[in-house]
């Protein structure tokens, strides 16, 4: 089954927000647009709104994660909804549930959206595929797959400050191989019509046939850097160093750190962004996150517009037509 | 001090919820009936009232429990109470505090409810008799006590089938002499009349004079379920084998799993329940709990209604008349 | 930079809530009269007002504590607050961010009030220096520095008692050395214009020049005791114990343990507090703690208003007037 058929409705409308692949450039601009209504939202004193007023948002955290989960946390606070928060590593599967246990045991609780993140590529498909008609699953991270909210709000502050994609030289910079975050963007960015995509890494942290994503590789961090718009610096899993795929970290950051200097090679107003958590000094220079092209905090801020609107538009609503405050 | 007295007011209303045993067929009917309307109000859109709007429950949970502690959270957002939930294996005694310096500690920050599970028999009475005019317990659970919130949504489960309590035969299995939930169950399927109650289980997982709890006792599964119309599976605790009560899983699934083969035993239409988390073949075969007679994930919906009826008697409202949404 | 300068603004409203040394009597009434009006809040009914509605509130707790956070937790609630509460230990900082990465992130998430307990001395003013404009910090424990919230509560509790404070004789006894609460509490009996505050502690336990604070000292409790309004005895962190400091509990409780019969060498209504969780037996005579002269459960209560009080005079609204239920 493709995912297009899963995640949208027969009129097109979206169910379940598990991948950016599948997804048509239509909905990733309605959810941009849609997120635009909730910045101003959340910028006015009262940050509420009755969008989810008497649902049910169960968040499944498999993996610990701070900012993913504080900020669809908000988001849900935000429109009203009620929220049952689940760390699953130290309950449901502790007396040896399944996965599919646990869905239908939370289901039968009358929830009407699931938030999961799980360590296992294809977790946040399979929740979708069991769930009964009406209950929806976004997926916060799965595995090695998808990180599609994370994407969004890239490209939420890609357009923030760009406006359009297709005048855009786009850097994607790390571990590209192990990233979902990277895979989702590639995707969005693609569905946005860029004009182009470098992904920037050491050989063995690139996936066979990344070329056929649309993208061109580099494996010079300077040559990929020269006249981008935007770089996306991904975060370093400290792990992958025992694994004998990098030397390390001292090495990395010589060869494929974000220095002050390097950022130079960039057009002059390109901007700086990282998923987080930093690892200051490896992959990016204090100096450069901190600095003034830096967006790496807004992007923070917009993740809980972004993941307002998805579940807006899952409930049928787009944005504060429905009015007033909750 | 009889249960009974403690239990409910001088006008027979609920005041603490604490045991099957000591509680009345009328207050069993009515927790039941009220159940009935949050029912239709968990299929509204909206799924909330304003019954505990401003008052404050607090789950204080000393063993760990997905399942009821999720039913008890949503119970309490969906009747709009505030809610304090603490771990409390993991914070106020951590420091020394006895049982009563920690449920008077809370009881100082003008808790109006307390929803407590402990691993001591006993412990919800005590906290009842301790705690001052106006506040309220909930037994979430109580060593090998009782479980009466559990035993309800069990009887709400029943009715809702079988509408007629005085006509059924119900078998429970398993794990008797440790089941708190076995307790519950028994109790008020006497008060509620039901024409036969069997017990199934081997002789080292019975308790002494089961026979004077108004049971017939079967060591033999499969003399149990002949011709009965009601199932229920108790969880077999892993911890017992190395007790000694129990051979080894596979014997146990041999002699007391409920087989597709067996569920021939029974009523053509009888259902089978399990307070879960299940143990697929263990004490039941997987097919049998994913199957037509299962009413297994139902049971944890009704869960939320029916710890929404005891809490809404408890503050004096029987059901949706203070109407509208919260 | 003076704390004052940072806790209020130019028109001397509060703005943070760091430290009690730094503020002015005004402020300190202010609270207490503020608080005053959510004590009634409390005892009605319904217990929530609309004062925070809209606002997002996140309690950073990098040590655990059960008393301090409940009672925020459902202030930040009664207030109708959004509430975003972390377990810092297990999460942010895992990965290895900073504090003020932790801070900023977090800030990005449009927070308009973070309460912070930290282990290092200092951090909540850390926090304040760094947060923008319109984000306020509330010291919920900073090390050995202060607990001004807990200071405030008591004097809350004094003043309920005893009215003026300008008459009263104050004895806090124990581990002055190590304990935020006592350095808040001299603060704050000292800018209330308390008669006499009495210190009682061993050599051991008490900070150098403790004379210059303003205060009695006293090595042996029978004769600080001697004729006090007031008694605040302080936990004894039984880690004291191992460091030589102390010999051992049974010999503290010789010399400095609260017994009735020493209670009675103070006045005859004298009240006794304590900031919890006691050891009994080791500071504290067990009937003595659950005597009639023992405030310390009330103390606890009071903690929610005076926690309200604070957080809605930094919105910059005092009690009530905002009207009505939220």
């Amino acid at each position: 089954m493709p995912s297009n058929s899963i995640q949208l409705d027969d009129n097109g409308k979206l169910r379940h927000f598990l991948s950016i692949e599948g997804l048509n450039p239509t909905i990733l601009n309605e959810i941009l647009d849609t997120a635009d209504s909730f910045t101003s939202v959340t910028d006015r004193t009262i940050k509420k709104v009755p969008i989810l007023r008497g649902k049910t948002v169960a968040n499944l955290f498999f993996e610990a994660s701070t900012r993913t989960r504080s900020t669809f946390e908000l988001a849900e606070q935000r429109l009203s909804a009620d929220i049952l928060s689940l760390n699953v590593t130290t309950s449901a599967t502790v007396k040896g549930e399944s996965l599919l246990d646990t869905l239908q045991n939370l289901e039968a609780m009358q929830i009407d959206m699931f938030v999961i993140r799980h360590q296992d590529s294809g977790s946040a498909h399979f929740f979708a595929q069991h769930v009964r008609p009406g209950v929806s699953v976004l997926n916060a991270g799965d595995g090695q797959h998808e990180h599609p909210t994370q994407a969004m709000l890239d490209m939420y502050t890609i357009r923030h400050h760009k406006q359009d994609f297709s005048s855009l030289r786009v850097a994607i910079v790390g571990d590209i191989l192990h990233s979902r975050v990277a895979r989702s963007q590639i995707h969005a960015l693609n569905l946005l019509n860029t004009a182009e995509i470098r992904v920037i890494a050491p050989r063995t942290l690139l996936p066979m046939g990344t070329e056929s994503l649309g993208v061109s590789v580099y494996e010079d961090l300077e040559q990929g850097l020269e006249g981008v718009d935007v770089i996306i610096m991904l975060r370093l899993q400290k792990e992958r160093m025992r694994g004998a795929l990098l030397p390390s970290e001292k090495e990395y950051y010589r060869k494929f750190g974000l220095s002050q200097e390097r950022l130079q090679l960039a057009k002059p107003d390109a901007i700086v962004m990282h998923p987080g958590p930093a690892n200051r000094g490896v992959e990016i220079e204090s100096s450069v996150m901190d600095g003034n092209q830096s967006v790496i905090l807004q992007q923070v801020g917009f993740g809980i517009s972004v993941r307002m609107a998805v579940m807006s538009m899952i409930v049928g609503q787009s944005g504060l037509q429905s009015g007033g405050d909750a």
